[in-house]
């Protein structure tokens, strides 16, 4: 990239196959769900004309009948993005993948492997699980307590990418005459004998094109965050509040600067709901449809596992109840409480607001609005891109990369063209070098 | 399929990218390894093709310089199962997955979603892991003892195809009117508490196309015959010998008997690997041309991977000594000991023959050669159909689908076209019903 370039603002693509509100799966023209490979194909392929940096798959390893609607049945993400690698060229594919239920070394397998199926495009979501019951599912007797979960996730990191230096570049030979297939000078043990982790290795893979796939973040806790400004190169957030959002990510920059990385390489990319109308009153008049099809069941269930927090005993018409920090989803629980307290909601209030945009930024207006809203937070320092989040499939997603992409485009805020062919080209991120 | 047509053979192919004799890479039309995609997925167009059941892949979770060269380094079976689902169309596709290093509710996921996303072409090679080292890479002492990892596994089947049936059929509803997005009474926990597992459920996904995927076993120990009795519907086997092939075919469809199974829906497929010339003589001499180009180092390493033991301290001009079958491979073992036996061959002469096929049968010949050989088995009731074993790629699996196959087609013995969509249709097996 030409260091002289205007810096531009990254987007990616959430897709939570039946929408990200609650209702969205309820409008006419709404069409897929999470398990709609063919549709998920297609948001992809149109992100991928609107030249997004990414698309990004969530995850959890449990469900039950009242969860989101995007939530409670879904494909698993790995496979998904694999299967997606070959629906498209350019566009990174990042899935959500836990370090509390899965072994590093199956992980660096699935990671590496889509990285090299896709040239270069993976990227890794590393959660440490914000269910709790997730741990029933996989013979444990509970979810680890937060912090340990995060202890575990920083080692996890590090075998996952000692393993994926198992091989140094160039290990392939394929020399048929001298009958030398590999280099096996160019194979290394990991021997990682760590508190949680003992891998020994070497990986069965050679290095995949990017090195690591790109590392992606969403914790907001303190250890959330230390763990992103070591290793996150892409930080998922979730803010209402320009203010709150400036200083999130001047705190994570800073973080990053104390682990001896450049703030450039560490890039904050809000959630942002878009619902766009031809006019102003139209796009509002949508939301106001939406909020009306919403399950308020469901509602109040997302509202509870954000929060942390049962609220099944609280009075739906009484101010938000002030609930201690749960060990879960720190980000939303934070913003969306900030939130209830600014503006009094009562509980009632919240729980609409969660079924819009489970807690993230909601811009409703016209393309022009929506293009304000994102440079606004661009130009102040509060994102260095945005995760978009569209309310349903395929129309408002169709519109947001019709309309309001060739805005963002004109203003010179987003690339016309892809230049590189790998996600970290995309987001100006080294090929990290082999690591003995 | 129309009962009183005659039966034909079921043909599965064995992806080895680089080759399932040592020495296929360095042939000189010789294009792949195990981690190139585009290889691969014109292997599996080309077995699409030639109408074949269904492509398998490998797998192990460690590796060393000087494996297999198709083995030491590779593409991760699950993902890459993903890709090749959007790559084809009508073939069936099975992976390798060991029950002592995953998780079962991860490995329904990565299973179901496999499934969803090829329309129903899914399997799944269930292996115990046939090599002690891996547990080094996560994070055990060590491998289970051979009987414990059968337990496991049993255990873990149970649990992946309680998962799979979280959801009755029929649990999508998507009444946007009435905002029935599931219905709720068809979502059902497992509650499975067993030896190994405590799994809750309910699994994050509906009911994949086929119920479960086609189960695939490999083992030859009698834990591994009762296992592949219990669930498997194919068996890969590896017989020299046409005796000992119908003996273990005979075997296995009386375990599934006993079982309560139809001895029809397990599906006994020997590995074949097949030299084809436009001669006997051209077939031979390409053989002896590979055997030349072999690397003795790595085929006394594959060696003894199969049989289980180090053999460095033998005299390779003596005859292969006795050793006690080990923990690993036991398929292998006793089928290269008995020919060592039969046929008084030195461990060179032993070595050799692994080089070439593993253990596995090896047709050399001529088109018409290979197809009698097939159909002596088939008939013989010594096999359900071939796991085809391509000395490399693309070149002799090219050839094999396009002489070998329609010769089997003129004679009856295999279809013209696929009939069905999913893999059980190919393979004559009824989809399972929802099991409470
Ligand atoms: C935008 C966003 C997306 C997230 N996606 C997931 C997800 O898909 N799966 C998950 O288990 N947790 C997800 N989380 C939760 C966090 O990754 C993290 O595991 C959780 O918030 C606990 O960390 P904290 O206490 O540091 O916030 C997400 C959080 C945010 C802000
Ligand atoms: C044709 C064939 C293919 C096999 N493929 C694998 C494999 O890919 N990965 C693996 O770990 N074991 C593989 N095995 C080993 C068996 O599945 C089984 O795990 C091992 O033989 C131990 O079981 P046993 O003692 O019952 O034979 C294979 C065996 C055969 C005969």
């Amino acid at each position: 990239m030409d260091p002289s370039a205007p810096r531009q603002m990254h987007l990616g693509v959430f897709i939570l196959g039946a929408g990200h509100h609650i209702a969205g799966w309820r409008m006419p023209d709404a069409a897929g769900t999470s398990e709609d490979l063919a549709m998920i194909a297609r948001i992809a392929r149109t992100a991928e004309r609107g030249k997004f940096d990414l698309l990004f798959l969530a995850d959890a390893v449990n469900t039950r009948p009242d969860m989101h609607p995007s939530m409670v049945l879904r494909l698993e993400p790995l496979t998904l993005l694999a299967a997606l690698a070959m629906a498209t060229q350019r566009i990174g594919l990042a899935a959500t993948a836990s370090t509390t239920y899965t072994e590093p070394y199956n992980l660096a397998r699935y990671l590496g492997s889509i990285d090299h199926m896709s040239g270069g495009r993976c990227g890794w979501n590393i959660v440490t699980g914000a269910f709790a019951d997730a741990a029933l599912n996989f013979s444990r007797g509970q979810h680890p307590a937060h912090d340990e979960r995060y202890a575990i996730a920083a080692e996890f990191v590090e075998v996952v990418k000692g393993l994926l230096d198992s091989c140094e570049d160039g290990i392939w030979q394929l020399d048929k005459r001298a009958g030398r297939f590999i280099d096996p000078a160019r194979m290394h043990a990991l021997n990682h004998e760590g508190k949680y982790f003992r891998v020994k290795g070497p990986l069965n893979m050679s290095r995949p094109p990017q090195g690591y796939p790109v590392m992606i973040q969403a914790g907001a806790s303190e250890a959330g965050r230390d763990l992103a400004g070591q290793v996150a190169e892409i930080v998922y957030a979730v803010h209402q509040d320009i203010g709150a959002a400036r200083e999130f990510s001047a705190d994570l920059k800073r973080r990053a600067r104390q682990f001896g990385r450049s703030p450039d390489h560490i890039k904050i990319m809000p959630g942002v709901s878009a619902i766009i109308g031809g006019t102003e009153a139209e796009a509002k008049a949508k939301l106001a449809e939406l909020g009306e099809c919403a399950d308020p069941v469901v509602a109040l269930q997302v509202l509870a596992e954000r929060l942390g927090h049962d609220l099944s005993g609280f009075d739906l018409d009484a101010p938000v109840p002030e609930l201690p920090p749960s060990g879960v989803m720190r980000g939303h629980a934070e913003t969306l409480t900030a939130l209830a307290r600014r503006e009094r909601l009562t509980l009632r209030q919240l729980r609409n607001v969660v079924a819009a945009s489970m807690g993230h930024r909601l811009l409703v207006g016209t393309p022009e609005q929506i293009a304000d809203g994102l440079q606004e937070w661009f130009e102040a320092g509060a994102a260095d891109g945005f995760n978009v989040m569209p309310p349903w499939f395929p129309g408002p997603f169709d519109d947001f990369v019709e309309q309001v992409v060739p805005i963002l485009q004109r203003r010179g805020l987003f690339r016309r063209e892809y230049e590189g062919t790998t996600l970290r080209e995309h987001l100006g991120l080294p090929r990290p070098a082999w690591r003995a």
